[in-house]
């Protein structure tokens, strides 16, 4: 993540893995879940916190999650519907379940159909908010496959190119594969310029926005940096940024993972589905293509070359998608997760509520 | 595209797509292709030139083409061989055949294979030029699915984040998708901030390159306006430019179409395969997933909510990737194809010497 995400060290409360992940399992349980499925959630987030991105772990999230099953626009027992299936492919209907309650057994199902076949996608609608969409790829990448993910969330906050209104949310995009000796490549990006969680960090933090992130509400490009403005006195611009820069690219993305997820499995393009949610996952099976050997060899080769690319003037060293983030992890997995203070705060006030019986750190 | 490469009127001649197509297949021939082959791939070239893309049709292309098959580089008969198969894949060796001769074969496979099991892919190695990368997915289009292509094109001209050393060429990625009334979503980009043929059109037509296109041979990004150089005193960034503006998100889709397809067809990483291109194509069955007739009312949907956008101040109208194309199309097909003067020069004074009978316009 770029420095302006980064919790200042002076506000760093180290938490140990196994606590956090106590905590939010605990949570997850109290909301309604089974247990495996409590611990299947809580997964998906300890693995964004342990990655290094906050911006989907629980400083963001739980407390959302935590709204949103007590107002009964989550449904924690959620009665799952094959709306279509083949051998390689099925479209479910959510029932309103979480995402990342979701999403683990479809990205499961779709690597089933991998093994067997060579390709697996599962398109689900009716969903949630999906959490750090790199942990999907994962999921397939340590079953020696490819693996895809894609989010419609939406349609409030993305303009398209020379536009004045939105037309997606940040509908991000990921992409995991396995290597020998390297870590993974693992890809996941917004299709925004910025993540929205992000935004509330970069608030939090008191960071400023770079010029061509955002745009103001009559749709023209904000070019210089600001400080991260309220939710609905912004717009944000598609990856890329202006037309010149490759804006439209990023808008391109978008709309691919808006038909993938949105329109494929029945949910609608996002500026209609709005906080229904949907989600697309897809598990290539290596072997049916060539020996994953032999992938994996050249794999290795390729993040070697990147990893060891010389630097350019004034930089330190070059990098691959994944790999700081593996780097993170196991720092994070020896020392602890650093939270921001207000966020242990937060858990501290609320478990008693929820009567959890954990506190931070 | 943008202005910077459009043909200047002054300088364009128009040649109908009859007689383009009639000496673009001719040109084929002669270079030892069996006449639907030729036809065939006159046909990629000729879509090109007809939605627009200048920079992937005859004008950069053919002489290249008529050059490699002269010196042996490209193999007029190649003797495709299956690699590997299943029932929703393939690995195919392609015999150092050109890629758009190879391409609408493997496309053809790919949607065989969907239609009878809801997704299908071919990995293709040891090809060439692949020419305009939309035209696989137009193919997926036309049979009601979505249709993907990727390709790695060597590896000396896109620098990673951050980097001194090139890691990729221009790796482009493409996806479309059907709709009903609407012109259907093509989506067609380098992941370089600009394609490579297109620096030889703004060379020849005289036009600067933005800020944050190209970077020195250090890796230093040049911030200003400057010419397009020749080749081999640049290199390229990903799109987005520079990391604060999401470059590492273009170097990231960079790294997928290298892995999809370098990688999953065993042709190696683009770095290593250098000169050896190879590509993937891939289509999904959208009945598998839901009703074709449900789907297409969505897209069209989507695709009018964002051609009806509201435009920001400053500009006129909103598009989505397709749709220029699609009105430049019916235009071009109706006026004839606006060739830069020097481009039907070439092809007169090439035309007796091929002993083609043709002559433009």
């Amino acid at each position: 993540m770029l420095k302006h995400f980064l919790v200042p060290e002076k506000d760093q409360i180290l938490v140990s893995e196994e606590k956090a992940r106590a905590g939010t399992t605990a949570v997850f349980e109290k909301m309604g879940l089974p247990a495996d499925e409590a611990a299947s959630c809580a997964d998906v987030l300890m693995t964004s916190d342990l990655r290094g991105c906050e911006s989907h772990g629980i400083s963001n999230m739980l407390r959302a999650y935590i709204r949103s099953y007590g107002d009964g626009t989550y449904n924690p027992r959620p009665d799952v519907k094959t709306v279509r299936e083949s051998s390689v492919t099925a479209t479910w209907d959510g029932d309103r379940g979480l995402g990342l309650h979701l999403g683990p057994r479809a990205m499961d199902l779709a690597i089933e159909k991998a093994r067997e076949h060579g390709i697996g996608a599962v398109s689900v609608k009716n969903t949630k908010h999906l959490g750090m969409l790199a942990y999907y790829p994962l999921q397939a990448v340590e079953q020696d496959m490819i693996g895809v993910a894609m989010v419609s969330a939406g349609g409030s906050i993305q303009l398209p190119i020379f536009g004045a209104e939105p037309v997606f949310g940040t509908q991000p995009i990921a992409w995991g594969a396995p290597a020998d000796k390297m870590p993974p490549f693992v890809f996941d990006v917004a299709t925004t310029q910025v993540a929205a969680n992000k935004l509330g960090l970069a608030r939090r933090i008191g960071s400023k926005l770079e010029p061509g992130w955002i745009a103001n509400l009559d749709g023209t490009p904000i070019m210089e940096a600001v400080d991260a403005p309220e939710f609905g006195t912004f717009k944000m611009l598609p990856f890329g940024g202006t037309r010149e820069n490759g804006g439209h690219k990023g808008f391109g993305f978008a709309t691919i993972a808006d038909i993938m997820s949105g329109i494929l499995s029945g949910n609608g393009p996002g500026f209609i589905a709005d906080r229904s949610y949907s989600f697309f996952v897809m598990a290539f099976n290596i072997d049916a293509f060539l020996d994953v050997g032999d992938f994996k060899a050249d794999m290795d080769r390729l993040l070697e070359k990147i990893a060891n690319t010389p630097p350019a003037p004034g930089h330190d060293r070059v990098m691959y998608a994944g790999l700081p983030e593996h780097e993170e992890t196991v720092l994070r997995k020896e020392k602890g997760i650093p939270y921001h203070r207000e966020v242990v705060e937060w858990f501290n006030n609320m478990s008693p509520e929820l009567e959890l019986g954990i506190s931070f750190p």
